[in-house]
């Protein structure tokens, strides 16, 4: 097993976070190669066109043939429908590896990949209200957590190849079972996306052309920013986790309901709500 | 009636807001002296130390008498109790405008004050995370919109000198009634602060000391950036508008309920709920 400084590495989506991996891979010269699959043949040659990537296709296998590391930067449900044909194109040794934002369908479909391919699941921690190659940058990733969930599988090698890619585009490590993560994810990430969806279409109603846009400064600005977020990619993360965040969002609407309580009848009792979220979101730096 | 630049001004309350505004009138040169007063001795001292007043007490009757124009930086329910003994101490002619959060009540209660005071509500909409004098800056008015809430009393003068005051520190007037001001930040600033709370709040259920603050990358930082206000703040705010905010918290538990029945059964719905709100934030520079 030769290290990543030898492969070929073929990303296959080239949106925000496919393009910033190529582009911080290019810059940390991390690899043999970065080749590039997209459906879309404009951004195959805008990736190109940016540096992310040095070679690029629109056909699967075309583009994977020869690859010793694929990496799949493409939404959830999609990364689910690529695994399954992986094995045609890759030979025996070549390693998988991905950046999707849930987990545990990606690991169990992974598990089912012939023995002589390594896999582990991954799931960068960062990300911008922007998306498309056009958003792309090396530092995206520069200082994030990055999530490794292995499978039963996983072996030594195929942990050291994901922490020497981790290594080089400036992230952390942060091994997780697949469970744990998308559990953590749901709260951290899936729920406040919804909040600030919500958010922003309760303000819509009280009158899309009055001058409530003017006055949303930046506390709503920042309260909703996640609700920009590219649709696609949001929706499968959310029909992959579902199981876990309908349970929050139960939660989210009780935690409302006693701040709602709270305000019309008994406002020590709000203010000691209040201020225990208040102490917690401070100790986040 | 003289302009501000001939105006001896009293700030007080000398948090954030105040400070900055004695920072911002003190860079802009624009009145004849800035004073503060503050019940605590340490921040009129540290406000003279910023540079923010040329002159401070803690002792309301010694900062006002000779003040021409006062403005009432204090929390909401801090100006409700000093309104009313302002006529003590101020000489006919002098100019009252306050910087509270909430409206209707502080108008209420300024159409209440002599005829021979002038008076304007005002709202600056901007803010920081951080509070108190240190966090004070020139800056912190610049670009944004400062509301002004007339009452049926406020003089052609007193618009002029609130005028002047919000030229001076780079904002600029944006006139609303004071019902119509607190309906819209009912729901675009007191209802994201209670939806942050309510989202720290859930994800600190999972667990305080597990891995998921780890996890809480931008979107979950952005998303609850406001639950770490100022909580005295904060719940003068929300008393002062609990009859706009409950009828929001309502709404916004609706919606979450409807993301939730179209996450279990009907994701087409709800990637066409979540859509509107895309549009409407991406719309919102």
């Amino acid at each position: 097993m030769n290290s990543l400084s030898e492969k070929r590495v073929a990303i296959v989506g080239l949106g925000l976070m496919g393009g910033s991996l190529g582009l911080a891979l290019h810059r940390a010269a991390a690899c043999r190669e970065v080749w590039g699959i997209d459906l879309d043949v404009q951004r195959v040659a805008r990736a190109q066109a940016r540096g992310a990537i040095s070679w690029g296709a629109t056909d699967l296998g075309q583009g994977l043939r020869r690859a010793e590391l694929v990496v799949l930067a493409t939404p959830v449900r999609t990364i689910l429908e690529l695994l399954p044909r992986l094995p045609e194109w890759l030979a025996p040794g070549a390693m998988v590896i991905d950046l999707g934002s849930t987990k545990r369908a990606i690991v169990e479909a992974m598990e089912r990949l012939p023995g002589s391919l390594l896999a582990i699941g991954g799931h960068p921690l960062c990300g911008r209200e922007l998306s498309g190659i056009e958003a792309a940058e090396a530092n995206l990733f520069q200082g994030a957590p990055f999530v490794l969930t292995p499978l039963s599988r996983s072996t030594p090698e195929a942990r050291g190849v994901a922490e020497e890619l981790i290594a080089a585009i400036g992230s952390r490590p942060f091994y997780l079972d697949a469970d744990t993560h998308d559990h953590l994810v749901a709260v951290t990430s899936h729920l406040p996306y919804l909040a600030a969806c919500a958010l922003v279409r309760v303000a819509e109603s009280v009158g899309a052309d009055g001058p409530w846009w003017e006055l949303a400064a930046g506390g709503f600005r920042d309260a909703t920013r996640v609700a920009a977020g590219d649709l696609t990619m949001m929706l499968d993360i959310l029909a992959t986790n579902a199981d876990q965040v309908i349970p929050f969002i139960d939660r989210l609407e009780q935690e409302l309901g006693k701040f709602r309580m709270a305000l019309a009848t008994d406002l020590p009792q709000l203010r000691a709500r209040l201020e225990v979220a208040q102490l917690r979101r401070r100790s986040l730096s």
